[in-house]
Order: C-alpha cells, then structure tokens, then sequence
C-alpha cells in the first residue's frame, strides 16, 4: 500500500488564527483511492519544511503540501523544496504569463516569485489565484504543492494531484457511486451502511441540510442492493440519487412544473424560509413565507381556529393543516407547507421535545399532515431536520403522492 | 519561548473520515499563552504515537495528545505513553470511581481500561464523558493527554490543562479584554486593529453572526483608546461590549422592557427570523415574520403601496417603511423591522448586488429607513450582514436613538 504525507503550512495555523481544513480534504480523497495517509502535519512557515521533507522524501510514496505560496517575504516554500530536491528554482514561463493575464504590470514585482519553481518540476495551474502549484519527484516520493486557500487548492487536488496520483499507482477508475442521504444522523447511516453492505466502501460527508453518501467496491449490481437495503432501512425519498440535496431537488421540480410556493413556519423561526432563498433564482417558484411563533399571529395572520388551538393545541396536525391552507391563500400559491414543533429544549403543551407536525396543501387537493418524532440532539439539529423533512415531503406530495403514506415508511429520524 | 507540540491520535482523522477541529482550538490557547507551538500533528491510532513521542519528549517544553482515550481495542494511547515514560499502567482508583458513577456495572467491563494511567502521572477529569485525561513528566516535556470528542476536551483544556500551563511557565494572568466585531470582514478587521494599535496583541475569531474580538497586551488605558479609535473606523453599535451578539443584545432588551417584535424580510428570505428565533426563550419577545419574496406578496400581505414599488422599486427606503409598519400592524408588535435588498448575484432594477434598505417601525413613533451598501462578497455574506445590520439597528432605535443617525457613522460595511 503507497503511504503518503500530507503538509500544511502556515504560521497562522499552528497559532490558531485559521483553521485548517485542507488536511482533512486530501487525507479524505487519497484515503479514497486506497492510498494510506500516515499523518498530516501543520507547521509554520519558519523553514521547519526543511527538517520535515528531509525524512519524508524517503519515508512516503507521496508527499502533498499546501500553503506557504504567496508573494511575501515569510513564503519560503519554493526555495525549501528547491534545497531539498538539489536544484536552482527558475521561471516557469506558463506560471508566468498565466501571471500577466491576472495581474498585467503588477505581474513583474513581489509577485513575479510566484512564478518561480525548482528545476525539472512540472507546473498544476491555479483557475482561482495567482500562485500555481508545481509536483515533481523528490528522491522517493511523488511531491504535490498547492497554494493554501481552500477554493484555489481543491479544483487543483480534484483536477489534476488525484489524477497523477491515480496514474502513478496505476489505480483503476474506482466505481463510485454517489448519493445523499436525508434526516438520519451520520453515526447511525454509518452503522446502517455497515449493515447493509459490510463489504463496499462507504465514506459520508456532512453538510448542513444532507450527508453526502458514497459507495464504492463490489459490483454495480451489489452495490445497487445494498442501496435498495438501506432504502428500506430509513423509509421513502429520503436517500436522493447523485449528491443532491432536498432543497435543489424541490426547487428544480417546481420551476420545471411552474408551480409556486408558500411556507408556515412556527419551530423552525424562519430557517425553512431561509433555505429555500439560499440559493439565486429562488423567485422563480417561491412567494413568501409567514413565521407565526405567537399563537396570536397563527389565528390572526393564518387563520387557525381558535377551536383547534384549544382542543388540539398548536403542535397538533389539524393546526398544521390549517396554517399551510392558510398561508397557501394568503399568497395565493400552488403549494404550501407548514410546520409546527417543539424545537426544545423544554417540552410544550404535553408534547415532548422533537415533536413535529408538517401540513401539505395543494390547490385543488385535500390537504394532509403528518406528525414526526425526531429523535432530540439539540434545539439545531431538529429545526434542521424539521425543515429537510417539510421539503422532500413537500416534493412528494407536489408529485401526487401522499405525504402520509411516504413519512409512514420512515424509520431513523 | 516555550515550544510545544500538539497531536490528535485517530485514524478516523488521517482517513479524512472526521474532521479535526482539537489542533485549532488548543494550538490558539497555547499561542495566547506565548507558547510557541512547532506543529500539529494527526496520526492513526496504530502505534505510531511511540515514533512521534521517542523524539518530541527531549525536543518540546509540552506535548499535548487528542483522542485515542476509548475503551475499544484500537486505543493503545495508554499503553504507548507508559511504554515510552517506562513505567507501567496503574489503576486510578479516583478514575474508576467516576466510572462507576457514569457507567454503574458497566464500569467492570472493557470500560475499566479507561481507569488506568500511567505510574506517576495526574488525572484529569472528565465532565462531559467517561474517558479520563491525564498528565505528567515525559523527559523533558510536560505531557498533556485528553480525550477527542471537542465536547470533552474543551472544558478539560479550559479548566486543567491551561491553568497548569501557566503556572508550570510561571506566566501572569494575561489581562485581556473581549469585544464582538459586527458586519466588518475579517480580513479588514484585522488590518483596523492593526492600525488603531499597533503594540497591541489582538486575536480574533469567527463566529457566522459576529467576530469575536480580544484585545490583550499594553495598559487598560491603551487597550481602552484602541477600542475607541476602532469605533471611530467602523461606527456606532459596531464594536460590541463582551463577546456579545447583536442577537443577545436586542433580545435582551426587548425581553427586559417587555417589548415584541416583528419582522418583515425580502433579501434575507427568513435569515433574520430564523437567527432571532435561534435561541430558546424567544417566544417571550418575537411574534413573528413575514418573507414577502414575491412583490405580489409585499403588497397583499404587507400593504406596500403599488405607487412605492413603481416609483422607488421594492429596494428603496419607502417600500422598507411599508414593510416593516405593515408587519407591526399586521402582528401587534411594539416594534418592526424590515429589510429589502439585492443579495445577488445579479443586480435588480438598477440596484447594484449588496444595496440593502432596512426600515424601523415603533408604535407612536416616526418610522425610519436607511439604505446600506455592503461590499459584495457573495450571497450568503450579504444576507447575514443585512440580518446584522437589521438587529443592530433597531436596538439602537428601539434605545430612543435614530436608526438613520447611528447608520450614518458606519463605514467598512
């Protein structure tokens, strides 16, 4: 197995002033193709490089550094590994004219050093900056160097280091296939996915409102079941094909439909809203939102009853239903959905905490709600939750199906 | 200068499976300290840690060890640290007490390894798992070792680890003083620092809604005229007392004067109503929201005038006043606050990306608007901003202060 290092440099790291996550990026993705990553390393942009590549080049098969590229003085990347590989550093002069295109005169002072690198390496270009990345051998090792900043670094890690790397080990493209998953915490979809498919390969990635699912090993076809087994172990439309999230999946299916979009909200205090204008074009599908956290405003912005309120209290499916009707005629919508809840941290009316209710109203169609429990990991994480479920339930049902009959094949949330 | 070296033991974090975020926060800690930290370092839980230890022990002042503290077979931690101090493992009888306090019976099984540590060394407490830290004597170092999951170690590190760090370096209590920087980027918040105190040691730290902002090194006296010139760069309100938010401190005031709010949002898209209803207790202030995204929906909902929106546009200070009287109104709330503005990333009626107009309603007072222009950096950035700005604001005006004065000092926005 090739055994590789990963280097981060930067003073402003080892001091605590930024936080790393390059380390973790490339760690993530050699891990991926199989390589064993035997540690990561910050240090400081103070010449320990030095001491660090002198055992290195002779202990790894690949060496990845990042950071320590700019123009300034305390940039001495370039020359460390210059020393280390026993050559002079010269100009590169596609480094260079890529140089002039982004900076034109400014191109020849402080910066022109960014177009230096050692003897006999090859230049990685930079999409996103002005210093490129160079990779080169360096007595054992296979040496990458990327700048620091995580938007210039990445498209170089996934265009071009995995590549060479893959080529150099002569890796076969791995089969991957790629989802997301909904609601389920990511410890339990890591034990489910174990379960399900002890020998694929799984990685997971958390983001905000999905977790990114990969799988890879065994034959498509196992691959395939294993997915279908996990399908069943968490319930309808709550793991998506390809890395997408509920947000982009419902926003594409109402502008492709034409249909528009209205949101009550109580527990969620408005994040429902917020995610579905996070991203641009959103005013294509969505009209607006009414946050009714006062049992005032739900009866009289919404025009929930005051009989469901008493009788059913307002974390109830009937009061649901009638804020998603309510604001689905205020603004006049196709569709609507609503959500009320206890977020916690303390239960409310007898409902403990977690307790949510979803109304669904479409023109022209009954309305439905639904009552979830999820399961309490902080006040967060259940609007999070909440909010995820009132799309892809809301996606459903815009699809003609029933948001009830699709949440009653959930289990895990 | 003491050096020190921190490593956070995991092979789920070299796989790139978890995220380190223990090397940042202590790397910082110790850095404020005045302790020079060499690197950081992740490696697997796979004996490793010997090779790392062998050299650090006679190289640094303090080690300080992440993780690998489980009662699973993986976790040689305590093996390798007793291993390299040549003394064996001992049982901690405090520690095995604590264990049966958490774990009961349970406390008798593969869980007892946790109990031990090596000969001569000191425990740790754990407040927050059943992993016990410990430290001691490695040579030359000062070893610090403590469990992984952040939620363990910070306390541990607050409480125990710094405190010993300082005394054993016979460091004095640091005077340090905390604001919260609001609105400014980081970047150029750092340089302003710079600027209005230059001799002064200043370390700032992000936090999604405010940068917190600490301030240590000279006199009271010139921490305090730092402060002062700072304020005068940024403007009123911007420079927050403590380590507050601008969330905190208008709920605090509002739940103290017994006042409610509502709030009218277009750009934001529920941003504002989402953070407002972040923290629990909000229900005793905040009514409620309304995100008029549709034009149609500002003017049904909210009664803008079709005249404003034709003659100013729905991103002008006359449609900001509207929305935030018509959400007074519409929710009986003391105060209102709107906001109305071209996130981006296209421009809007002629409106360049990150123009923002915000409104203030009182009940029996003279509404106000104001009209910001926030530097574009993206999408996200502008809706927070705006969300800040909008909180900020009406703190001051519901003060008794004009939101449009206290608006017209502000500059690095």
């Amino acid at each position: 197995m090739s055994r590789a290092i990963v280097v981060a440099l930067g003073t402003e790291l080892t001091r605590g002033i930024i936080k790393d996550s390059n380390c973790h990026v490339i760690s993530r993705e050699l891990t991926h193709l199989g390589v064993h990553v035997s540690s990561f390393i910050a240090i400081p942009d103070d010449g320990t490089l030095g001491k660090v590549l002198e055992t290195a080049k002779d202990e790894f098969d690949i060496i990845v550094i990042t950071g320590g590229l700019g123009p300034t003085e305390d940039d001495l990347t370039r020359t460390l590994i210059a020393e280390s590989a026993g050559v002079p550093l010269v100009r590169n002069e596609e480094a260079f004219a890529h140089l002039v295109e982004r900076l034109g005169k400014r191109a020849n002072g402080a910066n022109e050093k960014q177009a230096y690198i050692p003897e006999g390496f090859s230049l990685i270009k930079n999409g996103n900056g002005t210093a490129p990345g160079f990779y080169g051998k360096l007595s054992r090792a296979m040496l990458f160097v990327l700048p620091g900043p995580p938007r210039e670094m990445e498209p170089m890690l996934y265009d071009s280091v995995l590549v060479k790397v893959r080529r150099l080990l002569d890796i076969p493209e791995v089969e991957r296939d790629e989802y997301a998953s909904l609601i389920t915490a990511e410890a339990r979809l890591e034990e489910l996915c174990e379960k399900v498919g002890r020998n694929l390969s799984w990685a997971t990635r958390f983001q905000d409102f999905r977790i990114s699912l990969y799988v890879s090993g065994g034959s498509k076809e196992e691959r395939d079941e294993a997915i279908a087994a996990l399908r069943a172990e968490v319930g309808r439309y709550r793991i998506l094909n390809g890395d997408e999230s509920a947000l982009t999946v419902l926003s594409s299916y109402m502008k492709e439909h034409g249909l528009t979009l209205a949101v009550a909200e109580s527990c969620t205090g408005g994040l429902l809203s917020s995610e579905l204008t996070s991203l641009a074009g959103a005013s294509e599908f969505y009209k607006g939102s009414v946050t009714s956290y006062a049992t005032t405003v739900k009866k009289a912005v919404l025009g929930v009853d005051d009989d469901v309120v008493r009788n059913f209290s307002v974390v109830s499916r009937e009061c649901a239903i009638q804020m998603a009707e309510g604001v689905g005629r205020l603004m006049d919508s196709s569709y609507a959905v609503s959500v009320t809840g206890v977020a916690g941290p303390q239960e409310q009316d007898g409902r403990k905490v977690g307790t949510v209710c979803l109304g669904f109203y479409g023109k022209g169609r009954p309305s439905e709600a639904v009552e979830l429990c999820f399961t309490s990991w902080g006040r967060e994480s259940i609007r999070r939750r909440a909010s995820v479920a009132a799309m892809i339930l809301l996606y459903a049902f815009a699809r003609g199906e029933s948001a009830v009959e699709v949440a009653s094949t959930w289990r895990n949330i």
